[in-house]
C-alpha cells in the first residue's frame, strides 16, 4: 500500500470517521480506522456498538501507487494529521504491521493492527430511501434531540421517534417532563416506518451534517438506519421497543395565549433562574409565571436561603384569556426557546396544572410542550 | 445604604474582586464581597487564606444617596450582574439583612451576611515600594510562573523567588527538573528583600494586570506583599522557608550551541511528542535531540507499542561545537519556548548529562534551563 494524499482533505475526513471511534471497547481493533486503498479511491471506516461511518476520498485528492488495506490506530493518526502543516502526506506500508507516514521533514512509523480482525460492516441500502435536505434534517435534530431523556430509566425515551406516513415525517422527543414535536412534509414517497434513533447517534450525525448542502437519504432496516450522503455513510442502531403515544398528552384547547419577544423572554427567564431553588427530581430551577390582570407577565423565583427574583415582561402583542399562575423548570423553557428560529413566540396554556405549549411564528409545524410543577 | 451605579463598571470591578473569593472555606462570611459605600466612593473587598483584594469605584460611575456597609454573597451577585443588560443598577438596603437590586424591569432581593463578621483586612503599605510597569510584572509572571512546582512535596518550590538587590530584581522558579530565571533592572531604589510568592497568587494577579498600563507598587511586609495599582489593591501571603540557591546549577561553559527558529522547533517538538513514551516520575513525554555531523538536528521518539517519530530540523544559522545526543521531557521545552517573545532562540549545551540552557535574542536577561533524562 503506497499513496500520497492532500493533508486537509484527509484530516477533514478523519474528523468525520473519528465520530465512529469508540471511547471504550472490549474489542481493541475498533480503536483503528480501516483504510482500503483501491485503484481510484480510498475508503475509511470506523465503527462501534452504536454507529458505523464510512467515507470515500476520490482520485482528485489522492494519488495511488499501490493498493492495499490496513487498520491504523485512529486517535494517534488524527493527532499526527492535526499537527502536520505540509500540504501533502505520503503513506507507505513497509512491513506487515508498520506504516510510514512522511510529510516534509517529518516521518512517523506507526504500528498497525491486524486489518483481518476488523469486523465486517454492512451498510444496507436495499430499500427505497426517503430523501431530505441535509440542513432540514440537521434542524430536526436541533429542534427535538435536546428533549430526549438523558437517564436510562426508560431507554426508549433516550431516542427521537421518527414516524413516516403519507409523505409526512413525524419527529417526537420527550423525557416525560417536556416534549418536542416537529412534522416535515417530504418530496418523496416511501413505505411507512416507526423507528427510534438514539440521541447520541443524532448528536454525532448532526456534527457530520454541519455545513453540508447535499441531500441525505435514509434507508430504514430492521434494526438500523443508514444515512447516505455524498461520499459519506452513517449508520446507527435503533432503539428497541414501542415509543409511547404522545398525541394524547398534547392539549387541544387553550383558554390562555401570551405572545412574547423570544430574546426578551429568554433573558428574563435566565435572570430569574439565577436564584431559584432546584426541583428535587430533575435538579432544575423552578420558576413561576404569573399573568396579571393588567396583562403584564411576572416571572419570579423564591429561595428562602438566597433571596428572590422578579421580572416584569410586557407581552409583544394582545394577550388572550384570563389571569393564570403556573410553575415549571426554567431549563425546559430555555431549551425550547433556543430551538426556535422565530423571534416572535406564543405560549398557550390549557390550565394551571396542565401542560403548556410553545410555538414560533416562523417555525411551522414545530411544537414544544412543558409539564408544570405543583407549588404551594 | 442606597446608591446607583454603572453596570459595566461594577461588573468589571466585581470580576477583579472575584479572584479573591475562596472556592471553599470554613468561614462562610468570606463567600461575601464587602461593600463599603462612603460619601464619594464605593470600596469592594474580598479575601481568602492566600490573597486579599480591594477595589475603589469613584464618584464618576456611582451616585450615592445613603452611605453604609454590607456583605453581599459574591457569586450570586456576580451572576446577576453578568445577566443584567441595563446600563444602570440601583442598590438599596431595605431591611437589616436584605438588599434590593433593581435594573429596568428586573428586581432581585438578596439575603445578606452580617458585615460585622467580615474579618478586618490590613493592606500594609508602610515601606518604600519598588515600582514596576504593570506589563513588565505581568511578563515576569508569564516567563517564570509555569516553571514552579505543582506538587506540594517541597512547598517552597510552589512559588516564584523574587530577590531585590542594587536596583535589580532577580526572579527564579524551578520544580527541580527545569528552571526559569529573569532579571529586571528597576528605576527605583529600595531596601533588599528575598521573598517567595505562591504561584496561584501570581496567576490571579496576572489576570488582574491584564490590559493595565499603570505602574504597580510592591510593598514587602514580613509575611505578605501588597501590589498597589490605580484603584486596586492585591495582597498575597508569602511562602515561608529559604529558597534554594539556584545559581550553582546553571552551567557556565557550553561547548555546543544551536540556533533555531522558535516556531519551527516548537512544531517539530509537538509532533515528535505525539507518540513518545512518558517519563515515570513526571508523566511527561520524553524525546531525544541529536545534533548530527552534517549539522542537521534530529528530534525523535520511540514507543515500542505505538511507533516512532522523527523530525529533521535545520538550525537557523551556524552551529557551534561537536555532535551531541540528549533526551528530555518535551513539555519543558514547549513551555520554555512559548514564554519567549523572540522568534530566534539559542540552545546551549554543557554536555549530554548536564542541564541545557535556552535563550532568546530579543528576551534580555531571560534564561530557561532544562535537566536532561538518562536514556539507554
Amino acid at each position: 500500500m503506497i499513496f500520497s494524499i492532500d493533508r486537509d482533505v484527509l484530516l477533514s475526513q478523519l474528523l468525520t470517521v473519528q465520530k465512529g471511534l469508540p471511547s471504550k471497547t472490549p474489542l481493541p481493533i475498533l480503536y483503528a480506522i480501516k483504510f482500503e486503498v483501491n485503484e481510484d479511491h480510498l475508503i475509511l471506516t470506523s465503527s462501534n456498538t452504536d454507529v458505523a461511518i464510512q467515507v470515500l476520498i476520490d482520485v482528485s485528492s489522492i494519488s495511488i501507487q499501490k493498493t492495499g488495506k490496513v487498520a491504523i490506530p485512529g486517535r494517534y493518526l488524527i493527532e499526527i494529521m492535526r499537527k502536520i502543516t505540509s500540504k501533502r502526506v505520503e503513506f507507505a506500508l513497509i512491513e506487515d504491521h508498520l506504516i510510514v507516514i512522511k510529510a516534509d521533514r517529518s516521518e512517523f512509523k506507526l504500528r498497525l493492527m491486524d486489518v483481518e480482525d476488523y469486523p465486517e460492516v454492512d451498510f444496507l441500502d436495499l430499500d427505497d430511501p426517503i430523501v431530505l435536505d441535509s440542513q432540514v434534517f440537521k434542524n430536526i435534530i436541533k429542534e427535538t434531540n435536546f428533549a430526549t431523556a438523558q437517564s436510562e430509566k426508560r431507554p426508549i425515551l433516550t431516542g427521537v421517534n421518527f414516524k413516516y406516513k403519507d409523505n409526512y415525517l413525524y419527529c417526537v422527543a420527550t423525557d416525560s417532563y417536556r416534549l418536542s414535536q416537529k412534522n416535515v412534509k417530504l418530496r418523496t414517497h416511501s413505505k411507512e416506518f416507526d423507528i427510534v434513533i438514539p440521541n447520541k447517534s443524532l448528536d454525532e450525525l448532526s456534527k457530520i451534517l454541519d455545513g453540508s448542502t447535499d441531500d441525505v437519504e435514509l434507508y430504514i432496516n430492521p434494526n438500523k438506519v443508514l444515512f447516505k450522503m455524498k461520499n459519506t455513510l452513517f449508520q446507527t442502531r435503533l432503539l428497541e421497543g414501542n415509543y409511547p403515544d404522545t398525541m394524547r398528552i398534547i392539549p387541544t384547547e387553550f383558554p390562555v395565549a401570551i405572545p412574547f419577544n423570544k430574546e426578551e423572554l429568554l433573558q428574563a427567564v435566565e435572570r430569574v433562574s439565577l436564584l431559584s431553588p432546584r426541583d428535587r427530581e430533575t435538579n432544575y430551577n423552578i420558576i413561576k409565571l404569573n399573568l396579571r390582570e393588567d396583562h403584564i407577565v411576572e416571572m419570579s423565583s423564591t429561595n428562602s436561603e438566597v433571596g428572590d427574583a422578579l421580572e416584569e415582561i410586557i407581552p409583544s402583542s394582545d394577550v388572550i384569556g384570563p389571569v393564570i399562575k403556573i410553575a415549571f423548570s426554567s431549563r425546559y423553557l430555555v431549551d425550547a426557546l433556543k430551538s426556535f428560529s422565530s423571534n416572535e413566540i406564543l405560549i398557550q396554556f390549557a390550565g394551571e396544572v396542565k401542560p403548556f405549549v410553545i410555538k414560533g411564528n416562523l417555525d411551522q409545524e414545530l411544537l414544544h410542550l412543558i409539564l408544570p410543577v405543583r407549588i404551594d
